[in-house]
């Protein structure tokens, strides 16, 4: 099997495993700094960093590991009406999370200035950071953006989810394409047509990119294992990308009530929500999906949606629940095995070498 | 890559490639036979055939070939509301069919005694003509039909959608399994839980079904060439199954303009629908799929709405139009390339030596 592939010659790393980007907090400097001292490439998913403090996450990450890392943002942020809201529109969405205040103990919010950081403001952040990677999904960066990244040999990476989506990264002269398929936990990154849309097994949207476009191809969904990654390279991937696995690890910033689901011997079953953010992500569906799903149609937009959740989940994560926070994870679960980075990143080279 | 896997010898074939049953009228003998013929599985889809032509059919295929081939059988004949309709009712639903059967001059047809053949019966007969194999969806055939397989020494085949699927197979004594993923073309086979449910992709669901139950598993869905059916034995499937790219032979049953557009230049975009038959199927979008899709409430169950659909069908097959007929698809038909068994066996079987 090549595991030397040109897409691993040019991330500067050792082997074809990428760590899956997490957002929401659960991407931890540990994490991406375990996977890339053992050979792989780890990723931050710093969507939800603030502009200026990109530069310092960047050079915390930089003192954990002299190996190459992704830093990972989200290009569009923000869907139509979720970018700015009236006090009137904030007051009349309140009462659908105004239960879940009160069972937690949270006065109601004031309305923040912004809801979700504004990526070109984040870009240029990054720009200046300088990664050795930079991935991205919801998009694709402006050609200025994309020439900077060029002139900085900070490496490109970004998600497709349909065949058109391959191609206009291509078309933009992105360096990597990672083909997400429906099996893979968190959110879809789909951006030319609805998600819901845009759902492709990773099977055969890997074969089918691979097939249509001349750039590198990085498989990602329901992969766990050795046989996962010889699988997607057998396909034509030039790595694979991993998410639930290193999720699942101690590692993560998730809960331990998170990782004791996905480790749990409960037959899994994943659902695809909007109820989170506002976007369709693969959950485990628990309480909140259940309440939130018969009203979708009230919900706000991303990322005002997830702006809501996000207070709810913070205080559910003090305590360590469950029921109230998002519990990303992609359909391979069932087939979890390893606790921490280390043992992970041993079982998935052993089956590589 | 072992390609001698137990299922193979299982099923006396020569190599783990085994052609997906169509329903509907596109299965055919010359289909089946040239690809057993060749050392792979041909599989006839027998559920619209009458219990007492089953035996003839048999006959048919066993004049053409002297290699193992299947008989496959649909075990859930029917949905709720879908046995019987009154007369009131078949006409409160026939409106619906109307403007189409009169586009194609067809007059308003009588209620028939049954819109589908009984499951019993069917297998009755099958027993009686004892195929080499037995393969079937939706469902778990009767112990007492199972026990007759073993007895006549008639492998059996069962299609799963979920871990509950692959384990009740597995419970009833099935003796290989067949993980349907959501890339799949045609009607998603699932018996447990609602088909909207069950969707796991081809990767997730071979690796999870392989791993939870110690029946020998059978990858289908999202495969079209050697790669895919590599990708597939290292995943731990015996052998895989390939639905579209046989339906896009020369010999399949389709019609020449479906096969045009299986082939086409036009980027191919498939979606699941209920439109065609009452169950979910996944299928290449037309005029029919777009004008049904906003009625999905109004439209009968299974096979109410499969029986109306059908007789439209049979008048634009007759056509050679593509607007009113069922363009069943897999996700993975951007990448076919061969347009007879012949080519596809040779294609594959150099990829497998």
């Amino acid at each position: 099997m090549p595991s030397q592939t040109e897409a691993v010659r040019r991330l500067g790393i050792d082997y074809p495993i990428i760590q899956g980007p997490f957002g929401g907090g659960i991407s931890t400097v540990g994490l991406v700094s375990a996977v890339s001292n053992r050979g792989g490439l780890g990723s931050f998913g710093a969507h939800i960093v603030a502009p200026e403090e990109i530069g310092v996450l960047r050079k915390e990450i930089g003192a954990a590991t002299s190996a190459p890392f992704a830093l990972n943002l989200w290009v569009s942020d923000h869907d139509p009406g979720g970018l700015h809201l009236s006090q009137e529109e904030f007051d009349r969405y309140f009462p659908i999370f105004e239960p879940y205040f009160e069972e937690l103990g949270l006065e109601k919010p004031e309305p923040p200035e912004l809801y979700h950081y504004r990526f070109e403001e984040q870009a240029e952040a990054l720009l200046e950071a300088r990664p050795p990677v930079f991935s991205f999904v919801f998009g694709v960066p402006s050609a200025k953006v994309l020439a900077e990244c060029k002139q900085r040999g900070i490496v490109t990476a970004g998600a497709a989810t349909t065949i058109a989506e391959a191609e206009a990264l291509e078309a933009a002269g992105v360096d990597l394409i990672v083909a997400t398929g429906f099996e893979a936990g968190g959110h879809r990154p789909s951006f030319l047509a609805p998600a819901e849309e845009s759902l492709f097994g990773t099977l055969a949207l890997t074969q089918i990119i691979e097939r249509r476009v001349k750039v590198a191809v990085i498989a990602a969904g329901g992969i766990v294992d050795g046989r996962g990654v010889h699988a997607a390279l057998t396909l034509g991937a030039q790595a694979a990308q991993i998410g639930t696995a290193f999720l699942a690890c101690d590692e993560s910033g998730t809960t331990d009530a998170h990782r004791a689901l996905l480790h749990g011997d409960a037959i899994l079953e994943t659902a695809l929500s909007r109820s989170f953010t506002g976007r369709l992500a693969r959950v485990i569906p628990n309480r909140l999906y259940d309440e939130l799903l018969p009203r979708a149609a009230e919900l706000p937009p991303f990322p005002v949606q997830g702006w809501f959740v996000s207070r709810i989940k913070a205080a559910a994560v003090a305590a360590n629940r469950s029921d109230l926070i998002t519990l990303y994870s992609g359909q391979i679960a069932p087939n979890l095995k390893h606790r921490n980075v280390p043992d992970l990143m041993d079982a998935l080279l052993q089956d590589l070498s």
